[in-house]
């Protein structure tokens, strides 16, 4: 029984680490996206893809959440951890739709510092999810990990406070606050839904301890 | 004692049918307020009364989730399925109300298109819903049914960031971009409860298969 | 083992009433801010204080569910009603910092009724959660609470609306609209996370009854 078992709990951290390199993939996209302002149809297509890609993952975890029985973790975490997860690559996804759909021009410093930002949540974000398996042998590895998150968030959230001040500062054009305040926000949350993944950590770690 | 529980599990099935049907009475009035701007007021208390006829069923709904101990379905995807059609109702009210305090002059083409699009979805959402007392019988009927879903959500999708690109090409006037584009999103977001009722009818016939 | 269960119990509810504490000073102080914007930075300083203690005990709170079995409550409505409780702080705290970010020069009249109403709901909520440790020897005095908070949030939805349309109707500077739209919106929130907490309460009350 253990055998037939253990397959498909390593199935599951399997998923998420997928849907975590997701992010990361999706977030470096953005980073070269506003670094370097060019290729932009392929680089979103890229985008795009790659939330497809994940669509397909969050969907896998779903259908085998419903079908196995006995889960290494609670089925509403499991479920909770896909879906912010996947949230994650969603939200970046929309950002670069939003700067194709609004004929972004230049990417501003501020949306630079945000992508890099992000880059540095999902990676880290990957390390804790990829310390899921493990947390049992390595308690001090991942709770690490969400401290970080933590503290990456943080720097967003100064970040992002600050970009929405640079936009009322020196816009003059209201239509142009309006573009970039909802292109920011949408980086914000996707910074945020890395902490919701780190939150979400906790609570699994705390219940198994 | 299957006799007993037999009312009490239809009675679910028929008030998830009744959400649905508001939801179709509700999209139908948006269209048709999109389509004749005439009589205005007259057609939104209308929505308003459907409103607030729909949250009395969803509280009936809670209401009798906790007083019955065997349900046909989990009581988590029970209060899901609930709260995302009393969504798709609010969503639409909230766009008729806004209509009116932002002294609407004239609708839209793209307002007519995405309210057509959205009672396209109320139906077969409402459709789906009507199936789900007898899935085992017909699994392939109700899936169908969410496939389809999923396909005029794609249509919103398209429909509703054509409509924002238009915004921004057309409109030098930052105050209507505002008003219109809070208008779409709230249209968009009620189209995305239609695709959310399809998730969690997955998630149930999954389930219960 | 009744005697070791009891203070774990209480505990919880002690919590919660300190959430709901936080949530009335946090008010009092936007309720201040509004009728006297003088001494701005200190009473923002004050409100980001009570969002981090109340972070603090919102965090304690997940970590006793996590350690207690046997709770007085479901863990889900546990988590549910520390979470709403925890979102009128926030976005108090979001009001405030989006004041200090617009460099708001004058309160409107609005956000000063605005604000009030919050402070009347928020003090109705802690009333309703204070009566939760009791509610069965007194079942009516919960229920007229939340009824209370009900009506208070239709009070706060005209006035939102109102404020609304006054901004569109006075305002032609299309930023003015964009950052008091959001101020607003993040009261209205706050008020709406006050009946949330009255929904759970509901909800647990139905499930003990």
């Amino acid at each position: 029984m253990g055998l037939r078992l253990l397959p498909r709990e390593e199935k599951f951290f399997d998923l998420f680490c997928e849907q975590a390199e997701a992010a990361i993939e999706a977030a470096q996209l953005l980073v070269d996206l506003t670094n370097n302002f060019t290729d932009i149809d392929n680089k979103v297509i890229a985008v795009n893809k790659i939330e497809h890609q994940a669509d397909v993952t969050a969907h896998t975890i779903a259908e085998k959440l419903n079908l196995t029985f006995i889960t290494p973790l609670d089925q509403e975490d499991i479920h909770d951890l896909a879906t912010a997860l996947d949230d994650i690559v969603d939200y970046i996804d929309a950002t670069v739709e939003r700067m194709v759909l609004y004929k972004i021009k230049q990417p501003t410093d501020d949306i630079a510092k945000l992508a890099e930002i992000l880059l540095r949540a999902a990676k880290e974000t990957s390390i804790a999810v990829s310390q899921l398996a493990t947390f049992k042998k390595k308690p001090r590895a991942i709770k690490q990990s969400w401290i970080e998150i933590h503290r990456i968030e943080n720097e967003g959230d100064t970040a992002s406070r600050a970009a929405i001040a640079h936009l009322f500062e020196n816009a003059t054009d209201a239509i142009e606050i309006i573009k970039w305040k909802e292109i920011y926000e949408h980086v914000e949350t996707a910074i945020d839904k890395c902490e919701d993944v780190a939150k979400i950590l906790e609570q699994i770690v705390l219940k198994n301890s």
